[in-house]
């Protein structure tokens, strides 16, 4: 299932985003220009591209006025990524080379302002105060999202509506921007700009919740990160909620998901209760949930090739390799 | 000298400027309104919309449309800031509470972001892309300087050249462009813009290098942190260069600013040859020839009370409290 590209009706113009995304930040400063591009060369899905392109392409052909656009998401995503990177308290606590890292993150962290900054002029030159604001409003609540996740970590007490809102911030609403902002720059209907901004919202609350699923039951190498990161880091994702408040052993797992140190050493124990649990197919039921929500979104979308990548992509999100 | 107060053409705006500023960083994050209210309560001179306001005083009486600019230009000032404040190699080094720090760092990165993304949706408001980019530029640019400043440290073989492109990307460029988007807000003629991007631009060289001076020469009270920060860190500012080249103990300071342990164990002793040389008579020199391409660039400017303000200014900058 994995084989699905889902691209494919934008895959000229992804290759275009590729290879101009390397040209956006370049700058005269080697270490930014490494920084940038490593970071571009890291790869990803290239999600937010994809559905900006995509969503425009059902009303126009020639995409080229949308490819600064799906640069500049990237960007606002790479800037939030390159953010995340910087040291956590893991890496502090086993104390390798500080300086070496304390720079890095210095780096790591103007890098990132950088480029957001640049993802920033990018759209100022389409001249429209509707797309920059839009951008600015999501830029601010990823950001909250990000200092609700962190504060939300090995807090056992909180319940199903802050997990919501940490993954409507962190993936859910920049996707829904995408596909939002590729219907407006392509003149689509103000309701099928609605109902696009919806669908990329509901995709991506399933995505996320699927994202986090695979992160007990894939494997390293489909992860490219070691199984159970979000527990060993204390995040508390939705098959950890329904285990807390469902499992046999909820009160063991209430004492373990609140202690960093138990986080870290029992991570494989905590994932087993978890599995256990029937947290993963609970999980499992609410992005089939959302997928379902987001399909339905397309009701008012016009028959147009793109419409069935899109339907399909609903389905595709809840087949991902698990 | 320090009670010369040149924002008092403006002074009305200045209040209404400080009580928005709050609002304006407002979410319903307490995290976030305490990290960026104590920003703000944390004062500051208020340089960058003060400028603004100033600029287009000349041009208009009325500065409501001025306001958001004012606040926009603080805000970009801050998110910088608060980067800045991010872990510093010799915090890591004392090992202190690391998992505090660590998430303070965050909470750091998180609200710089925040704020950038603030003043972007603000300045978004003026539906006016020129505006926009030259905000965007400036950020990137500022960015660009802060790599350059970290990549410099230690490094006792860079040269003048160096030193100013630091300084220019540290306060020279922002304080330019808030004298700049504020003449064109108020629909100044184009050489008046560029003649007031260009006052901004040397005033901000010359201030940025009294600055520099009385991290020096100054005491605790007057900078609000200890004497010789710079050196400390291993920043290596105009007097430092200049004793680099023509101190007596040239080579035995190349030894020094050249080690981190000697910069954080031996500073006064670094101060007192940095002193013992003519730097900080050169670099008042080298300031005042800035205030006076400041001055200069008012010839072509019509006369006007705030014109005599800004005249004085570039006086003021040479004769802070030292």
């Amino acid at each position: 299932m994995s084989q699905f590209n889902f691209l494919a009706p934008v895959s000229k113009e992804m290759k275009i985003v590729e290879s101009r995304l390397d040209k956006y930040v370049q700058s005269d400063l080697a270490m930014l220009n490494e920084a940038a591009g490593h970071l571009i060369g890291a790869g990803g899905k290239r999600l937010r591209p994809g559905f900006a392109l995509l969503a425009a392409k059902i009303y126009q052909d020639d995409l080229e006025n949308i490819i600064p656009l799906a640069i500049a998401l990237e960007l606002v995503h790479m800037a939030t990524l390159v953010h995340d990177d910087v040291i956590d308290n893991s890496m502090v606590r086993r104390g390798t080379d500080t300086v070496k890292l304390a720079w890095g993150n210095r780096v790591s962290i103007y890098a990132g302002n950088f480029i957001f900054a640049r993802a920033m002029s990018i759209i100022a030159d389409y001249e429209d105060v509707e797309i920059i604001d839009i951008l600015a409003d999501t830029s601010m609540k990823i950001c909250q999202g990000e200092i609700i996740q962190m504060l939300s970590c090995y807090n056992v007490n909180l319940g199903l509506k802050n997990y919501l809102r940490r993954i409507e911030r962190k993936t859910a609403l920049l996707i829904s921007v995408s596909c939002q902002l590729g219907a407006i720059l392509a003149k689509a209907p103000e309701n099928e700009i609605k109902a696009l901004t919806r669908y990329g919202y509901y995709l991506g609350m399933g995505f996320q919740i699927t994202d986090d699923i695979l992160d007990f039951v894939a494997d390293e190498q489909t992860l490219g990160k070691p199984t159970g990161s979000d527990i060993r880091q204390g995040v508390i994702t939705l098959p950890a909620l329904y285990a807390l408040n469902h499992s046999v052993y909820k009160d063991e797992l209430r004492q373990l998901l609140a202690s960093p140190e138990a986080c870290d050493r029992e991570a494989d124990k905590i994932i087993e209760m978890i599995i256990d649990s029937d947290g993963i197919d609970y999980s499992y039921w609410l992005a089939r949930h959302y997928a379902g929500k987001a399909k339905k979104q397309l009701d008012m979308i016009p028959e147009h090739p793109v419409k069935n990548t899109l339907l399909e992509i609903t389905d595709y999100i809840l087949e991902r390799d698990y």
